[in-house]
Formats: C-alpha cells, sequence, structure tokens
C-alpha cells in the first residue's frame, strides 16, 4: 500500500549506451527498476539478469504491493529469469542487484547457480555476499558464486540512502540521526 | 519434468487427528504434502503455515514442475500464507517443514515474520536453523524465531533419505555409499 505523504523520488533515471553492454550497462538497468520501486511505495532495490549478453529478467521489490515477504528484487527476477531459460539452472547469468543480497537472496542466488553477482550498496547490516557474511564462500555448497566488484556504488548508496532517511524522518519526525550512516557504508 | 523410470513413493500418508491441533497434527499435514512432491518427480519436502489455530497454507517443493529454484516448500508456503492473512508479516504464525529450512528459506521465514519454526529432518549440510548454521540467532535480525524441538524426526529423515538413496543409485546405478548416511543424521 503506497503512502501518499511519502516524496516522491528525486532521482533520475540513468541513462545507458547501447554501445558497450559491460557492467554498468546492466546495473542502470537494475537502478532504474529501483527507481520505479520507490514510486510505488517500495523499498528501491531493482534487480536485473544478464543471460548470453541478453537481458533475461528486470524485476524491483514488489513486497508491499504483493503483500509477500519473499517479493524481494532478486527472487522475483530469478523466477522470471528461469522461465524465461526455460530452465530453473541459471548457470552462466549475472544478476545485478541495487542493493547487496539479503541472507533469503543470497540462498536463492547459490541454490539457482546463478554464475555471477555484482551489486551497487554495500550492506553492512543484512548482506549475505560480503557485509555480514559471506554465504557464496561457505564450505559444502554445490555451487560457486561469483561476486564481483562494486559497480555504480554512489548512485546506489545515495538512493537507499535518501529513502531510508526520508521514511525515518517522516515516522519519526525526527531529524536525522548517525543510524542513517550505517545503512550503507 | 517427472522421470518415469523414478519408483513411486513406498510410504503411505499419515492420518491425523482432529482432536488435537498440536505440532505432530500439523507435521503430518506438511509429511503428506512432501509426499504429494515425491510422485511429482520432486524431492519430497512438505511444509504447512499455521495462524490463529487454522492452517493458512500447505505447499510442496516445485522447483521441477515450475522450474524455479525459489519454488521450495517453505517460500510457496510463506507467499500463500501472507495473500490468505492479507498482510506480509507473519507474526504469530508457525511454519512446520519436513526437512530443516536452508539458507534461501531461512532467510525468507526470518523475513517474513514468522514466529516459530518447527522442522523434522535436520540437514547438517544446508540447514540453516541448527544444522550447518544457525541463521535465527544472527545479531542483528529485527525479527526473533523460535525454532522448536524436532517432530516426526523418524518419518521425515526416513523419507528424504530413502528418496536421496533412490535417486543415487538410479543414477550412478551404483549401490548405496557412506554419503546417505551423512544427509541427515
Amino acid at each position: 500500500m503506497k503512502d501518499k505523504t511519502f516524496p516522491q523520488c528525486p532521482f533520475e533515471p540513468l541513462r545507458h549506451s547501447f554501445l558497450s553492454r559491460d557492467d554498468e550497462f546492466f546495473m542502470k538497468l537494475a537502478y532504474n527498476q529501483a527507481l520505479k520501486a520507490w514510486e510505488e511505495g517500495e523499498v528501491p532495490v531493482g534487480a536485473v539478469i544478464e543471460y548470453g549478453g541478453d537481458v533475461v529478467a528486470q524485476a524491483h521489490n514488489m513486497v508491499e504491493t504483493l503483500q509477500d515477504p519473499t517479493a524481494h528484487a532478486e527472487i522475483l527476477a530469478i523466477t522470471q529469469a528461469a522461465k524465461n531459460i526455460g530452465d530453473w539452472r541459471l548457470n552462466g547469468s549475472t544478476l545485478y542487484v541495487t542493493k547487496e543480497p539479503c541472507p533469503m537472496c543470497s540462498g536463492a542466488i547459490v541454490m539457482g547457480r546463478v554464475s555471477r553477482v555484482v551489486f551497487g550498496a554495500p550492506d553492512p547490516k543484512m548482506g549475505f555476499m560480503g557485509g555480514a557474511a559471506k554465504f557464496h564462500e561457505m564450505s559444502g555448497l554445490n555451487h560457486k558464486t561469483i561476486v564481483a566488484d562494486l559497480v555504480l556504488k554512489d548512485e546506489c548508496v545515495n538512493l537507499i540512502k535518501t529513502y531510508f532517511l526520508l521514511k525515518r524522518k517522516l515516522s519519526n519526525n525526527q531529524t536525522p540521526t548517525e543510524q542513517d550512516d550505517e545503512l550503507c557504508s
């Protein structure tokens, strides 16, 4: 349920060049998905999956819209990609997401055999691919997912920090606190 | 895609008494869901969610049927329960599942604010609620999920062990190895 009093997203979509389909190209698409999430009253996180050079999934967080705690951008993108590829094993794919995956999504990424993950904003509290834990490096996993360097970090951190800062300010009617700096650092 | 050469499920559904809606009652329903999964060519795992004394979700693993790596019994049950309750926050609910939740599902359980989890077969390799890790006890989580004692352990362990034993035997044309005993102990 969208809160109509919540500020509109102040960020502009990022323009991507079609000349170079590099990590930045795909991450810009993910970022633009995150902006959609904001406009729909969701925590702004977006994800894109690339497979064989093509975009096989684009999704954004829909927990509030669908009233489903599993409807994170990554989960929706993985389901979409598997459908498009016709196989639940996503070997060879790269998942781009604006914020470091949470435990649920990190599990889904490894379980879905995604080959590579690129994210924008690290999450030291709940990120399971380098922040709070390195789940992908856990021994005993039957699939190896590579976590690449951060891409569009500043833009992605700024987006999610601004969102939570505004949210906290509005709900507590408080000025921003030190906590705001802990979100993504 | 169901493998028609794979043996039919040799186990009978468990009968439950409606006189006592205790943990065993709900776990029997979850177990019967797991049998359905077997019959549909899936790894036999079933899940049920109880809320206010009622069953608000019953699901079984559908990874192969839906070709979706996120379609574990718990994820499907959480989505179903949230829809039935009309809120993605499942506070007050208990999730019953025949096998200890994997990292993805453990994340979904905590994220979906499930209050209590009961499982049958422990999973020392990939279980994230006591087996390989105790995710629910991680510091910094904003929701506390209680993991209860095992219920119907023998039946649930026997079911999943038998399944993997037959699967390995058929695919490798080998006799069972020591590995079979490592699955759930």
